[in-house]
């Protein structure tokens, strides 16, 4: 921490500062300028809050120079992070697309949506069974019959599960039925959760929420790394600023940004991320553009008739096309999908 | 839910629309006016989707005309809600002010808070026993040995008590120690809790969320409300904006538009809505000001020792202060503060 | 500036930092913690461009350390700056109200607005000539008829003028009518208009943008002092955010925090800030309460009928009442708002 | 216009509503439905304020049932704008790049950027002589003389111009030597400026505001299209929200939502859309996946040493690797990058 000394600061306030500071459990060493000191300070204990300095008489800034995440630092594994669920590796150099229905309604419909999307090179199949709404009112999910269908229609097709957990007391339920825990941007900070995730043998797709800043994000990727998870997965989804034509802002920006700053593999989200399907095109190959290693889409055989959020699902021919779009696209940054889709054998979970 | 038609709309894409509205459930009245024609949409199933017309070849905008939440609307009980702790009355004539540390730390410290709070005139105490943390690395409250003191504390100075609760798991113990429970604005869209809130037998304190629209915070309490519990308190703690001088922004105009959308009381934190010490007795006037039945202010009697947010937490000498101040602004509102605290007896728990 | 390198960065990085500095003029000063070396630099000639030092490789932060504004800052005049026109003080004991329609629409519409405001005790008539609108197809104003109305119906009810100046060009015109120039929060980092007004002889009035930071706000002040034009009130008008329940949110924080940063006067607009009329007392009573100097407030003796703005313009009645509540809240913070206006004689513009 | 009553207004109060809405100019139609009553207004004169409907009693809501743009609307010319400069198509199948320093600095500059922008396949040279800066004491740029500058290196070039005009009197100025005259974000809602640039012979390059919605962001085009000007030009160049990471955060979805309300041609800024070198070229490519019809990029041959904007300027080399990977990109989208720049005769200004 640097804590810079306003012009004019007397020595008397620059002494109380430095036993304020020690009192933390800092070193500190002082360096004076022209007209102005600055205080680095080194250490400092549990107690130690940069904003108590703040308010002393004196002080112009404080400076905080670590970044208060260490595990999610890219710094702590510089080549990056692959997370492999079975043979699918996010983080590599393909990029693997997650897609599927919003919810699980139906057998006939997962089956369907699955077929569809693996057909089109999906590795990963989405799909809900707990849906958290934001009124009382609506649809909340099949729960675990809707799990168990889901991993039914994945299964048939060789393809790996993510689905949400919005509980803790979900996770050792989830987790028989999905190869990636999902948590939801309005769980971002829901920290029993993570801590609890932290515990848990399965990947987690880590979604940001939806005025979550970079820093308070890769803070909640800590939590579940200093838990013992080393499988995290980040997930841009769109974030609410003034504008309200789409339900949110993508920040496209944030897939360089995160990449630089941390090891973490990142993915985005466009179906939430705009909330309308004739949008979802242009923001999936944004995202790919800007180098995400994934993307999560929602694919709906009838999107007309789903439970829920079927006015941001693609139809099974728009995933299509969007899936050759991409595939000319991700070679632009040394990346590829997957050209010609193989069933494979011996799918380990 | 009304469909406007975009100017030039054929005839079979209203027919069409027409008809996808009324496999929805709903009942259509057709309006033509001069070169548009709108649809008026009544009832509707559980599967009506508002966004899935939106699509639709020929349709320009589409108007929902109900407000999604009933029983948090101001329609629902125009009188307005009076919550009673004891005879503590939130959303009556007196403005209540609720204060304490951030965190219970020892009793000592409590104990002295306490005391402090009763004297300048605060009904409540506040105290948090469990803490969400950004950071994994913080300190995380003292759980129960934090919340007995916290009880203690405010019988000795016949006190109500509001306490936070992050996790469903904790609703029973916090229910025995605490008057009013306490949700989070990270957990304002934490439905599994609301939804065992609903179930509890004390009023809730609902924050609202950092980048939570009105209509979303109304949701929230709608859970609540119907869940069973009718004793909820909504409580403006600032949002999240480009402004990153203050952590956040307080929407003090949130509290006249919220007494008119709905009847629940609402008060505001300062504290957290500012995140300076210097700028917390401004903002609580300018809430009493604008009409809040309420406010719930961190004090610690040495904020520069605090285990957390000590740097947001008043002085007693500054409350007291602020308190005078209030009684003041309060009446040119119609409102009072009570302006001798009197001891009580026969508190009701 | 203070340079802050990365953990682990190589003294060869140190050195290439080191010697940029240099070549932008900078004295560099080196500081070797544990683990990390931080570089202050004092001085910088004009291409100094610290974000430039911030992409060297090595580089974990850079840090400015002094605010880019001056001449507006609080150490530049630490007693703070009143602005007189005539006896009227802007920044002293007294909150100033200034108050009128939008815009002037004809002379009975100006002349019934100034008596109604004068009678409640407003000091300044507020009306707008010029109107900068959204849409080009919307009122425009009156131009110099506009202004000539104006100024004879505050000569009227010996109140003082403050109208907009949407143009570089009508600076000499708006100076002959107004004894307050007001720069709208469209026009604020208009730098042409603010360099002209820099040299006029005028007060000038400087709205907020709709997104501008304080230290925007601030420095766009910097332009008008550094240009010899000592007499600037800021106004905050509201700022946008996600919600949208109102058109702005008037962010009353600024309020307490401008004061603090910054020697010159600040008064808020809560009928911008809000856009309806049900939301402007409350926001006016906080505004007052969080310490502003005034308030501009939009009156109109038949706002149903007003050519803009209608819809948060106070009727005289409501306005009246604002003032009662207005003196009553006042007093807790050591401000007065004349009781009892009174005809004064020897007006000098 | 709809008017939607609240559930339980009286006949009176839809009475109140109707006579209002008369006298507004409107014709009214009635609509009754389950317990509420809507009332369609068509029609309306100068006067009509939907925001005093509003406020009116027993009303719900108030809905805008047209868009406030007419001629910026895609219904106006379906078959999309493109704007002509020489033998350049801005809106064609080609997506257009303009490069080029941030502002003129020397002859040797302009003239080294120019050949580098152009070898790598730029069509159009970009560089600022009057430069509207936050502060009072940063660089304003050169003058005419930078315009004289420019304007000699792109026809070295082969290339056409663009260039900011941030005042009206500067308009013939400009137009005298770039092709396209750029209107600045702070200047998007300069309505003098709108207004005179209406009335010009050249293409306006149009930026979007930092905190513009896209509907005011057409607004402003429909000033020049009212103006008589048709060749208009949309950059998005970010917006600000409550991610301080980047200076802005680049609005990639509105590049489509922007190709689906409006005809005119869009192209983004992702220099200033991200203010760090690092993070141009990854914006650049997510623009043009997402459609854009072209781009305006930072490019300076020694960024270290340039007087604006350097750490966000490409070097030449990485300017010629974007340019590579955006040719790969475009045709996933039937979209071209001219592959082999060619030396053009007949270039007509």
């Amino acid at each position: 921490m640097l804590v810079v000394m306003a012009e004019g600061a007397t020595g008397a306030q620059v002494e109380q500062v430095a036993e304020r500071l020690i009192a933390m459990g800092f070193d500190v060493h002082r360096s004076t300028g022209a007209g102005r000191v600055i205080l680095g300070a080194v250490g400092g204990n549990e107690q130690a809050q940069p904003a108590l300095i703040e308010l002393l008489e004196g002080v112009g800034e404080v400076v905080r120079i670590t970044e208060p995440y260490k595990l999610a630092s890219r710094r702590f594994r510089p080549e990056g992070t692959v997370v492999s669920i079975g043979d699918v590796r996010i983080g590599g150099d393909e990029v693997i697309v997650m897609a599927g229905p919003c919810s699980v309604e139906s057998e006939s419909q997962v089956r369907a949506a699955a077929a569809a999307v693996k057909r089109a090179g999906a590795k990963i199949l989405r799909g809900g069974a707990f849906k958290p709404r934001s009124s009382p009112y609506s649809f909340q999910g099949l729960g675990e019959d809707g799990l168990r269908l889901l991993r039914w229609a994945a299964d048939e097709q060789h393809l790996a599960v993510v689905s949400e957990v919005i509980d803790v007391s979900q996770v050792e339920l989830l987790s028989r039925y999905a190869d990636i825990l999902q948590v939801g941007a309005r769980n971002m900070q829901n920290f029993s959760l993570l801590r609890e995730l932290g515990r848990a043998r399965k990947p987690v797709l880590l979604k940001r929420g939806i005025a979550a800043t970079l820093e308070e994000w890769l803070l909640s990727a800590e939590y579940l790394l200093a838990g013992g998870n080393p499988d995290v997965i980040l997930c841009e989804r769109g974030i609410r600023t003034f504008e309200s034509y789409t339900r949110n802002t993508m920040d496209i920006s944030a897939i360089p940004i995160v990449k630089k700053l941390s090891h973490l593999p990142i993915i985005a989200d466009p179906s939430h991320g705009t909330g309308r399907r004739d949008k979802v095109a242009p923001m999936a190959r944004a995202a790919v553009a800007a180098g995400a290693d994934g993307l999560i889409i929602e694919v709906h055989c009838d999107p007309d008739h789903a439970l829920s959020d079927g006015a941001q699902s693609l139809f099974p021919a728009q995933f299509d096309r969007l899936m050759a779009e991409l595939r000319i696209i991700a070679p632009a940054i040394g990346r590829s999908i997957c050209v010609e889709p193989v069933a494979r054998r011996g799918w380990a979970r």
